[in-house]
């Protein structure tokens, strides 16, 4: 893509109530806009980050027997009542509305009561399950406050999954896949080694402990206890000793630090299945519920996540699977046309091999570009430039996370490159 | 896929309150869920073919130039005070809820005021112009009645792409150019014979003639006066002489059709560029607003019409380019166990070439695969059977839309097949 055509530009100053890093980084860069507090359009760049960690995500979930749908925002109160879930004292943080005949509709906030209620219409037998039912789908949640940047906001893009399975162990087998297919997210999204498994309290769904996947981060809400060596932390409210007994871990092994929920799986027992009467007549015939479990990420607090944890003092640094462009091709305005001549050819070789890139045709000055690439974070930049051109040098190369620049020549031939490079 | 192990599963009857043909098709084959009247979920199969729709209205918007954004649900009343439309006797189909402190927030029903209105932080010079954005994003439209199936729903995905200009010779080379890609569109999700450009009233929008693209079809809420040879029509609403004589179209050639609106166009002038402030400096220094249009695609609806104008008394017909799956392997039970590792072996080798196929593997009669079959289709289906398998035929390969039947056999080696297939 040429830079000239990209509507966003970047800026030097994020808006003055954005507290939040990860905002004020994505906005500067020209990856999001603040509609409000809580409220984010995702721009060209920002939507094309989205989409990739979407499609790690949706690779995942299927590898692990996912069935993708898409449920709806509007929620009929009647599927909600019968969980007793439409209460606001129940749940603080619907949105509501109505309808023209004065009816009152939800705005989704998450999806377990819809999708057991159409799962009555389609299994009735041991032989329907297990189930595995994902979704990418916004859910809108009336936070008192939004302060978090895209961490927290009030509208959100999260994959929900949910499992429906007629015995315990099978239950149990699902979910820690999931688990395991949650830390490879974790891992090509490029924040695998701040992220480990946590135990964390049940709230309202389950009377056991329940599992969150936190990211080391001061930006953090939430303080976990980490055993590194276990892989595994306990998140503060349910550090006690009997938990870590039942878990195993020993207090003398355990590091305090601040961390942000960038998933969680959830036991959820039969508490909906009853609830929705979605069961399933066992191999005697008789009817039982069904076991069921919930698997959230949301897709902004991952991208938020990984902008708190791995930016520096110039902007974001993206990791490789998930940046916008693989190459951020830079152009330094000469009035020697070769250089023009040489960035495009080089332009139009890297995209006709099928990588990604963005190049600064823009007619500003190299430190603009420069600063520019910086801010934006796109993992490898290349410079075309009179005095590269003058060595016989093809391009220079600068890998935006460790800064290591080398020169390329022709003979270092463009085609055997493969991404992402070792520098 | 395998059949068995989607979640789904046909029904003989659709819900008794669905009256459309188009939903009580769709639930039949379990491609949708009816939430509420006018709000579906989209099931596996559904979602498959909803994705092969945006995916090619993506491929044309970006041809053309579009940037992809997402941009929000909620929505701030103070944009939309600025255009007059927030108020609901002048949008009379908002969805509006509030946030914990109280303050009134919007469900999105159109994006043209936060669009305008974010661009005001990145444009300013004719230097910034054209920009032409797009998104797909669930609109919300508070229909008093939602009769249409997916047709007409209270809750849709949209492509909806606004057009930025500082000249009215540019906005309307886009704007052909945009027509252009829409009809390019519908040939490919396969209406394209049956869909023409029909002249329509320009609405609170233009004082002009708008555009909008009309499928002919009985359950058409539209009526339209067709001139075949000049592939132009007249929308009911302005069929006056006057008109007719502006567009050269002579009452003696036309025919009167009904017909769906499966897209539309709109000049939208300098209304919302005026009312959000989205002003450019010309190349002498002096403000004017921007020249908006806008360009709109219901996702569903489309989906829908395809479903209403291609189906027949036996079911779906879906085109080649948006079919959920492209083969649908019928294994015919049998007792003769090499029936099933000849099909096991088919769908291997098809999935390894990149076909996508729905794999019938359930323990069900012939006539239910062949019914199921037909209701869901998908555009061939190869049947692997005892009988052909004695006449050592590879299977037998039917066309949805035309009945036609052919036996394959090994010399028609498998490794020349391209599809969609010449029947």
């Amino acid at each position: 893509m040429l830079f000239s055509q990209l509507f966003t530009k970047t800026r030097k100053e994020a808006p003055k109530d954005e507290v939040s890093k990860n905002a004020q980084l994505l906005i500067r860069a020209g990856f999001i806009h603040k509609e409000m507090a809580g409220v984010y359009s995702y721009l060209p760049l920002g939507l094309r980050v989205l989409k990739k960690i979407e499609h790690i995500i949706r690779e995942e979930m299927n590898a692990i027997g996912g069935q993708e749908v898409l449920l709806t925002t509007l929620q009929d109160p009647e599927i909600w009542k019968k969980s007793g879930r439409w209460d606001d004292t129940v749940v603080d943080n619907w949105f509501k509305s109505e309808l023209k005949n004065g009816q009152e509709i939800g705005i989704a906030n998450t999806h377990e009561e819809p999708l057991a209620h159409l799962l009555t219409q389609y299994a009735s037998s041991y032989k329907d399950f297990p189930m595995y039912v994902y979704q990418f789908q916004a859910k809108f949640r009336n936070e008192l406050r939004a302060k978090s940047g895209i961490m927290r906001a009030r509208e959100f893009l999260m994959k929900d999954m949910y499992s429906f399975s007629v015995s315990e162990d099978e239950f149990k087998m699902f979910y820690e896949k999931c688990a395991e297919a949650y830390l490879k997210i974790f891992k090509r999204v490029g924040i695998g080694e701040y992220t480990i498994r946590t135990v964390a309290a049940g709230g309202s769904f389950t009377t056991g402990e329940t599992d969150e996947f936190q990211t080391f981060s001061s930006a953090g809400e939430d303080v976990i206890y980490v055993d590194e060596h276990k892989k595994l932390a306990v998140n503060k409210e349910v550090y006690t000793d009997d938990i870590l007994q039942k878990y195993g871990l020993d207090k003398n092994n355990l590091v305090e630090k601040k961390s942000i929920e960038v998933g969680n799986i959830f036991p959820l027992g039969t508490k909906y299945s009853e609830a929705m009467g979605l069961f399933y007549k066992d191999e005697n015939g008789k009817e039982q519920p069904v076991i069921m479990g919930s698997y959230g990420i949301g897709l902004g607090r991952l991208m938020g996540t990984v902008v708190e944890v791995l930016s520096d003092e110039k902007g974001i640094v993206w990791p490789h699977e998930i940046a916008p462009f693989q190459f951020h091709l830079i152009e330094i305005p000469s009035e020697n046309t070769a250089v023009q001549k040489k960035a495009e050819a080089l332009y139009a070789d890297l995209e006709s091999r099928g990588f990604e890139v963005l190049y600064d045709d823009r007619d500003v000055s190299a430190g603009v570009k420069f600063a520019d690439a910086e801010l934006i974070g796109i993992p490898y930049s290349l410079v075309v430039s009179e005095k590269l051109l003058k060595k016989n040098a093809l391009a220079e190369i600068k890998e935006r996370k460790s800064g290591v620049v080398k020169e390329i020549y022709p003979t270092s031939s463009v085609d055997t490159w493969t991404y992402p490079f070792t520098m």
